[in-house]
C-alpha cells in the first residue's frame, strides 16, 4: 500500500466501517452488497478485456449487449435463488454496480425499468397475465417510446398518430412527420423486439390525447423490423454509447385493439371511448425515477470524491513553502475546498435521497387508499430535488476531475465516463429547468395559502412562519443556517412574487408575466430546495448520531456544517439581502470554512474509505485502495492497442512518404 | 431555408457582415479566411468519411496521421505561394479550422507550435542552422517533452536526468523513477522522431537545474524506438483522442553535447557549466500561448452559441399560454438568460484577447531592447485571464449544450467534443487555480507599493485610485459597473491581505499564512480579472463603435451591457459588500438585464450569422445556416455504422439465444 495512504488512515479518528454501515443501512445490507457485487465483478466473462474507450461505437454496443444478456442470465438465477429484489435489479441494472460492469450503458435495461412497470401499471388483468408473464420469462425483450424527435419535454405535443379502425378491431400506428419519429428510447435501435409506444389516440374522428400501446418491432425469430417499421440507432452521443438508444417511424403499422393498455382508458370493439374517472395514477413511475436520479447523484459524487481524494493524498506538487519537499496536493487550502465540500454533498443527497423515499412510500400507499393531498408536495420537492442533486453532482464531478489536473482528463481516470452518465440527468427525466419551474408553481400556491390562513403542507410551512417572523441573529451553528436559507427562500418567493403581481397588474396575461418573472421564479425555487436539503441534512445526521459512535457522529456532524457552510457561501449575496446578515458574519462564515476543512482534513481518506466503493467499480488508476497511482497508470497506457506493436501502419503509409518528399 | 430563421434573419436591425468583418479585422481578412477555409474544408481528401466518433481509437488516430500529412502538404504548398504566414499556422493547426478538419486533435501540432518555437528561442544559431531547417523541411517530426507522470504544475521538480560525460563529450538520459517518464506530449507516442526534452542537466557532480536537450527518438527510416527508449501512448482522454499524448522513459541514452540547446546556458567540453546572464527570456512563449487561449476560448464560445441560438429558433416546445402554439424556445426567457451572457461573452473574450495580444507585442519589443519593468504586469493579467476565460468559456459550453437538452448530448451536435477541447484549456498550460494564485502575487505586491506610494502598473492603478476614493453612487451604465468591479476587487485584496497579515502576525510563517489565505486570495485574483475583462471590453467597444454603423453600434454597446450586468448579478453579494450598493439596487440590476435580453432577442440570430461560421466547422445538424435541424439529424444518424444492416450479428451470437432459453 502507498506511504502516503497508510499513514492517512493511522491518523483517521473513527472506523470507516461504521460509516460503510451506517451508509448501506446495516451491517447485513452490507454483506449483501458485498456479496452482489463478487457475484458479478467476479464472472470473468464480465470483465473488460480492452477497455471500452478504445473500441468502436459498433464493438461498444456488441460488446454491451453481450454483457446485458449475461446479466440477465444472472439476474434470473438470483430470482431463482429467491434474491430477485429491488436492491438487485436497481444496483445491476442502473446502479454503481451496473456502471461499472457495463461503463458505457446496458442497452437492455429499459425492459425492467420501463417497459415491465408500464405494463404493471396500465395494463389490464389480462394484458398483464400476457404480457408480464412473456416479458419477465425473456420470451420477448422491451423497450418504452415515447419521446420524439421534435418533443421530449411537452409530451402532449407528441404527433405519432394511432387511429382507430373498428372494422377489423385494430389501431393504425403513423409518423405523420420527420418530427414524429420516436428518437432517444435505450434499446430501441437494434436490441428490443417489442416497445411501449405513446402516441395520439384517435377514434371516431377525434383525438383523445396520447396513450400507451404494446407494439411489436421485430420478428421474434429473425430480429428483421416489421412490415411499416422504420427503424434505427441515433447515433453517438456524448456518454451511454453501449444503450443502443433509437429511432422509431411507423407506416400504417397495424396493432390489435388488446394492444391499448386499458387499464385507466379505454377503446370498445366499436371504437368508443372510455374515459377513465381519475388518471392522476400514473404519476407514481415518474416520481419514482426522480428518487432514483436524487440517490444516483449522490452515489456517483461518492465515486469521484473517492478517485480525487486517494489521487489528493498521494499526489505531490509544488511547494507551500519554499525549498521544503513537495507536499501531498490535498494540504494545499485550495485543493480541500475544491474536494471536502464535495463529501459533503454526497452525503447530503444521501440523506435528501432517503427521506425522499420515504416519502413516497408513504405518499403512494396513502394514493391506494385515495388519499392525493400530499402528492402535490412531493411532486414539488422531487422536481427541485431531481434539478439540485443532478446539477451539483455533475458541477462537483467536473471539479473533481479538474482537482486530479491532467490525469483527471484521462478516460482511465474513470471521472469523464462519470460525468457523462451524470450530466445526462440534467436533461431526462424531466429538463431542470423546467422542473424548477413546477416547484415554483407550487411555491407560489403555498405562498398564496400562507398570506389567506390556507392550509400548508410541512415542506413550505416556513413560508407562513417567516411571515410573522422579523430579524433572525447571527450564530455559527446549523440551525442558525437553516433559518438564514428559509429567509432567503422566503425572500426570493415574495419578491418573485411581487414582480409576477406588478407584471399582471400592468395588464400583462399571467402566462406571459409567469415567463418574463422565470428568472426570479427559478431561483426561488432553487434557495427554497437549498434550505430543504440543509434542514433534512441537519435533522437525519441528528436522528442518526444518537446511534453511531461520537467519532463518527463528530465525522457527520463536521460534513452537515461544511454542507451549510458552503451552501451559505455560494451565495452569500442572499444572506445579506434577506437574512440580515452583516460583512462582519460573513467573515466569521469564513473563518467556520476554512476551520472545517482543516477539521475534516486527517479524515477525509477515512471519509472515502467508508463509502467503501470496490475497486472494480471506482475502475480508477487514481483512485485504487492501494494509491499505487502510477504504476496502476503506466499499466492502463499498456492497455492501449495502439502500443501493441512498436511502429504503427500509418507510419509507412503516410508519415515517411510525407518525411521523405522534401529530401 | 427554415421558416423561423428566414424570419429571424428579415427582423435583425443590423448587417451581420459588418460584424464579420469588424471580428475578423477588415473585409480583407475576412476574404483570406474565406480562401483559407475554402482551400482546407473542399479538400475531398480531407473530409471525414464515418465521423470519427464512429471509429476505434486505433483508427481516430491513424485518420488523424493521415490528414495530418495532408495538412502539412498544404501549409508547405501555402508558403511556396507565400501565404506561410502566422495566421493560416495558428488557424490550421490549433483554430477553428483545425478543429473542423481534425475533430479529435492533430498529431504533428506540436512540430510547429512547440517543437520549433523551442529551437529558435534557446538553440544556438549553429543549432538553429541545423535543426531548424530539418525540421521546416519536414524531414524530421518532433515535439517538446517536458511534463512527466509524477510533475507538471511544478517543473523544478522535473525527474529526468541528464549527466554530462566528458570522456565521451555525451549527455547520458535516464529516468531513474517511474514518476520520471515523460506523459503527456502531444504526438509522442508513435508520430514524432525527435523530441526536445527537459532534464535535470547533471556535470562535475552538480545538478544545475532543467534544460533542454534534442533527442532522437526512432529511426528515420524504420521509424522503430532507439535502443535505450521506452516509448507508447498514454491512453484514451476525455477528448482530443488523435494528438497521440505519449510517455517516454530513458535508459542510458547518450546525447551529443551540441544536442543541448545552449543559446542561455553552456556546458563545455570539460563539462564545466556557463551560467547566462538572465534567463527571463523564456517567458515568451509561454505567454504567448496563453494569449492564444483567451482568443480560441471565445471563438470556441462563438461557435457553442451559434449552435444554440439557431437550435433555439427552430425549436418550438411546449407555451407559454395555455393552448397557444408552441412558441420557439429561444421566447423563454431562461433560455435567453443561458444563451445570450454566452454570445457577450464571446464579445468580451475576443476584446480582452485583441487587448492581451496587442500588450504582449509591446512588451515583447520592449524586452528586446532589455526593458524588462511590464514583464511581471502581463504576467499577472495573462495568468488570470487564461483562467477566467477558459474556466468560463467551458463552463458557458455547457450550458449552451443543456440548453439544447437532449439533442445537445449528441455526439452530432458537436457540443460534446468543443466541451473536451475547452476544458482541457483548464488545465493545460498552468492549471488556472496555481495561475489566480500566480496573479494574487503580483496585486499583494501592487497593493502594497499603492500604500507605500511606489510605482503602479496601468492594470492595478486603482488601487492607488480606490484607496483613497470613498463610495461611489449607483448608476445604471456600464462606467458605473467598471467602478463598482474595481470597488469589489480592491475589496477583496484588501481583505485577503489583511487575513495574510493577521496569520503572520500571530506568528506564522508568510508562505504557510499564504496557503491559508489562499481561498481568499484567488477570489481576489478573479476580481480583479473581471473588472479588467469588463472594463477592456467596454474602453474598445466605445472606440470600435466610432467606425461602424449605428445599428452595429447598438449591439455591440447592448452585448457590452448584458456582460457588464450578467458579471455583476453572478456575485452580486459583493456588490452588497464592497461596494456599497442596496437591495433596490439590485432589483434595478435585475430589471436591466431583463431589458438587455428582450433587445437582443430580435438580434441573436443575426449575431451568430454575423460570426460567419462555416457550416463545416460547426459541424452540427442543430447549428447549420439553413436551420434543416430534423432532417440534418436523421442524416447524421444513418451515418452510424449499426445502422448499415438492419440486424446485428449480435442478435444469432446473445440475444436469441437469451430469448429462446426460457420457451
Amino acid at each position: 500500500m502507498n506511504e502516503d495512504l497508510r499513514r492517512e488512515r493511522e491518523r483517521c479518528t473513527f472506523n470507516p466501517q461504521e460509516l460503510t454501515h451506517l451508509l448501506d443501512g446495516g451491517k447485513e445490507k452490507t454483506e449483501e452488497r458485498k456479496q452482489r457485487e463478487k457475484f458479478f465483478l467476479e464472472d470473468p466473462e464480465l470483465k473488460y478485456t480492452t477497455p471500452p474507450e478504445y473500441l468502436s461505437h459498433k464493438e461498444k454496443y456488441e460488446e454491451g449487449l453481450k454483457k446485458a444478456c449475461i446479466i440477465f442470465k444472472k439476474v434470473q438465477e438470483l430470482q431463482a435463488e429467491g434474491k430477485g429484489g429491488m436492491e438487485n435489479f436497481r444496483e445491476i441494472l442502473g446502479g454503481q454496480l451496473g456502471s461499472a460492469v457495463l461503463k458505457d450503458g446496458n442497452p437492455l435495461t429499459l425492459h425492467y425499468v420501463m417497459f415491465i412497470p408500464t405494463l404493471m401499471g396500465q395494463g389490464t388483468i389480462e394484458q398483464q397475465a400476457h404480457w408480464i408473464s412473456r416479458a419477465w420469462n425473456l420470451e420477448i425483450i422491451g423497450t418504452y417510446a415515447q419521446t420524439e424527435l421534435g418533443h421530449g419535454t411537452f409530451i402532449r405535443g407528441l404527433e405519432t398518430t394511432a387511429t382507430y379502425d373498428p372494422k377489423t378491431e385494430e389501431f393504425v400506428l403513423n409518423s405523420p412527420t420527420l418530427t414524429s419519429y420516436k428518437w432517444w428510447p435505450g434499446g430501441l435501435g437494434h436490441s428490443a423486439n417489442y416497445a411501449i409506444v405513446v402516441a395520439q389516440l384517435y377514434t371516431n374522428g377525434k383525438c383523445h390525447g396520447i396513450h400507451p400501446f404494446v407494439v411489436q418491432l421485430r420478428d421474434e425469430e429473425t430480429h428483421q423490423p416489421l412490415p411499416g417499421i422504420i427503424i434505427g440507432e441515433i447515433g453517438c452521443k456524448l456518454g451511454m454509447n453501449a444503450t443502443n438508444n433509437g429511432y422509431l417511424g411507423f407506416k400504417n403499422v397495424r396493432v390489435p385493439r388488446e394492444q391499448m393498455l386499458m387499464k385507466n382508458n379505454k377503446v370498445m370493439p366499436d371504437g368508443s371511448y372510455i374515459k377513465a374517472p381519475s388518471s392522476k395514477l400514473t404519476y407514481g413511475t415518474m416520481i419514482f425515477v426522480r428518487v432514483a436520479i436524487v440517490q444516483d447523484a449522490g452515489r456517483y459524487l461518492r465515486k469521484a470524491a473517492t478517485i480525487a481524494t486517494r489521487y489528493s493524498a498521494v499526489r505531490h506538487q509544488s511547494q507551500i513553502k519554499e525549498g521544503a519537499p513537495e507536499p501531498q496536493i490535498i494540504d494545499f487550502v485550495t485543493q480541500q475546498f475544491k474536494i471536502f465540500p464535495q463529501l459533503a454533498s454526497a452525503f447530503a443527497f444521501h440523506f435528501a435521497g432517503s427521506w425522499l423515499w420515504d416519502m413516497y412510500n408513504n405518499v403512494t400507499s396513502e394514493l391506494e387508499t385515495g388519499k392525493l393531498d400530499r402528492l402535490p408536495e412531493l411532486h414539488a420537492i422531487a422536481c427541485c430535488l431531481k434539478a439540485v442533486s443532478s446539477a451539483d453532482a455533475a458541477k462537483g464531478i467536473e471539479i473533481l476531475r479538474l482537482a486530479c489536473g491532467g490525469h483527471g482528463y484521462m478516460a482511465c481516470s474513470n471521472l469523464p465516463i462519470t460525468y457523462g452518465l451524470v450530466t445526462a440527468m440534467e436533461t431526462y427525466e424531466g429538463e431542470n429547468t423546467v422542473l424548477y419551474l413546477q416547484t415554483a408553481r407550487f411555491l407560489v400556491k403555498s405562498w398564496q395559502s400562507a398570506h389567506n390562513g390556507g392550509q400548508l403542507q410541512p415542506t413550505v410551512q416556513y413560508l407562513r412562519d417567516l411571515m410573522k417572523n422579523g430579524n433572525i441573529r447571527f450564530e455559527k451553528n446549523v440551525p442558525w443556517a437553516i433559518q438564514a436559507l428559509k429567509k432567503v427562500a422566503y425572500g426570493k418567493i415574495d419578491l418573485a412574487i411581487r414582480h409576477l403581481n406588478e407584471r399582471t397588474k400592468k395588464g400583462m396575461e399571467y402566462d406571459y408575466a409567469w415567463n418574463e418573472t422565470s428568472l426570479e421564479l427559478t431561483v426561488a425555487s432553487e434557495a427554497h430546495c437549498r434550505a430543504f436539503i440543509v434542514e433534512t441534512f441537519y435533522n437525519l445526521v441528528v436522528e442518526a448520531v444518537k446511534n453511531t459512535s461520537p467519532q463518527l457522529g463528530k465525522v457527520l456532524l463536521d460534513l452537515c456544517d461544511l454542507y451549510a457552510v458552503n451552501t451559505l457561501l455560494r451565495n452569500y449575496g442572499d444572506l445579506l439581502r434577506f437574512a440580515g446578515m452583516s460583512s462582519n458574519d460573513l467573515e466569521v462564515i469564513q473563518t467556520w470554512l476554512e476551520e472545517l476543512l482543516k477539521t475534516i482534513r486527517p479524515n477525509a481518506v477515512g471519509i472515502v474509505d467508508g463509502f467503501d466503493i470496490h475497486d472494480d467499480i471506482l475502475s480508477s488508476p487514481l483512485g485504487a485502495f492501494d494509491g499505487n497511482v502510477y504504476e496502476r497508470l503506466f499499466e492502463e497506457a499498456q492497455k492501449s492497442p495502439l502500443n501493441k506493436v512498436p511502429v504503427n501502419e500509418s507510419f509507412a503509409k503516410y508519415l515517411k512518404p510525407l518525411l521523405k518528399s522534401n529530401l
